[in-house]
């Protein structure tokens, strides 16, 4: 099989949210697997400049309306948090300490939280809520707790936002595919191809 | 028939390049006529924060590249233009000239100038570059520069900006579909889709 495509993301990244819900079906009908890896967006924006969507005038108001079109379009859950941008240090950190023994459950856990904030408006920057989601996959809450605070976890989520940024990933979604980089849900169709074609 | 569609544009944007060889087909098939609005975008970055894309650290990059893989996807003529960002006063001057007693006229010179800078990579920064280009469509050259120093013309184009702005336009291209915005090249398939259905 083919190398996996590399599905780079920021749990407080309304973009991602929608790339989570196809991505994974546009690499399985190509024969491949999906790695998701989740990063800080924040260290991206340090390098390129940017801030926020929703605190860019004229730009967050479009993209307030566009993730409601967006939503009605997929028929998705969407509910805007009212705590936004999220603060996903917490997410991110149990992400990775569940996927160094266990990728499948962290990939169920990425998407219960994606769901709890987009889906349901949910408020997931507190360690508590991270572990309140993941208890629901059977995850000890006092084991998560413990692991947030681990100086390996810290690292490791640390390195994975580097190595993102040295593969040029600056936004949320990013797709990397055989080395090609795709930015943008708006490119999920551009990925499909790629994917299709080996590439033109 | 219904309303035109929309469709704003930044004679220096590439993404607004690509989206001039869709986007009077697209109306077309939806039984629409598109009216064609450039407008300085530089206008829009001065409320926004942004600053045009190449000056962008990695998302720059990224864009070059961007640009060169749709080209070769759409099999539409590319060449970056070694002066970049490119100067559109002239250019946008001169279309609203045009436009006021010929429209059809108006866009054939739009579609001139977009394949001069990226088709070519011309410099189509100076009046002289513009009226060279517009010459070829039998618009004559000294009537066009003196039409440029007019200052009809010159708030012409600042009025067709104000209003873009006042509209939301903040980047290039951008489409208004029955007072819907639509941002960005990528969203040509839901400008389609909103024709299509009248919305959701």
């Amino acid at each position: 099989m083919s190398d996996p495509v590399e599905f780079y993301f920021e749990f407080s990244s309304p973009y991602g949210y929608f790339a989570a819900q196809k991505i994974d079906q546009i690499a399985a009908d190509n024969g491949r697997t999906c790695i998701w890896k989740p990063f800080l967006l924040g260290a991206a924006f340090k390098k390129t400049g940017m801030a926020p969507l929703v605190q860019q005038p004229m730009r967050g108001e479009y993209a307030l309306k566009d993730w409601q079109r967006l939503s009605r379009y997929m028929d998705v859950a969407w509910k805007m948090p009212a705590v936004f941008p999220v603060h996903t240090v917490a997410a991110t950190r149990a992400f990775y300490w569940i996927n160094e023994r266990d990728p499948d459950q962290a990939r169920l856990l990425a998407k219960s939280l994606f769901h709890a904030v987009f889906g349901e408006g949910q408020d997931i920057s507190t360690p508590q809520a991270v572990a309140a989601i993941a208890a629901a996959l059977f995850v000890d809450k006092d084991e998560l707790l413990a692991a947030l605070e681990d100086q390996n976890v810290k690292d490791k989520m640390r390195a994975e936002t580097d190595k993102a940024l040295e593969k040029g990933v600056f936004g949320s979604p990013y797709f990397i595919v055989d080395g090609e980089g795709f930015w943008g849900s708006d490119r999920l169709w551009m990925v499909k191809k790629w994917l299709q074609s080996g590439g033109w």
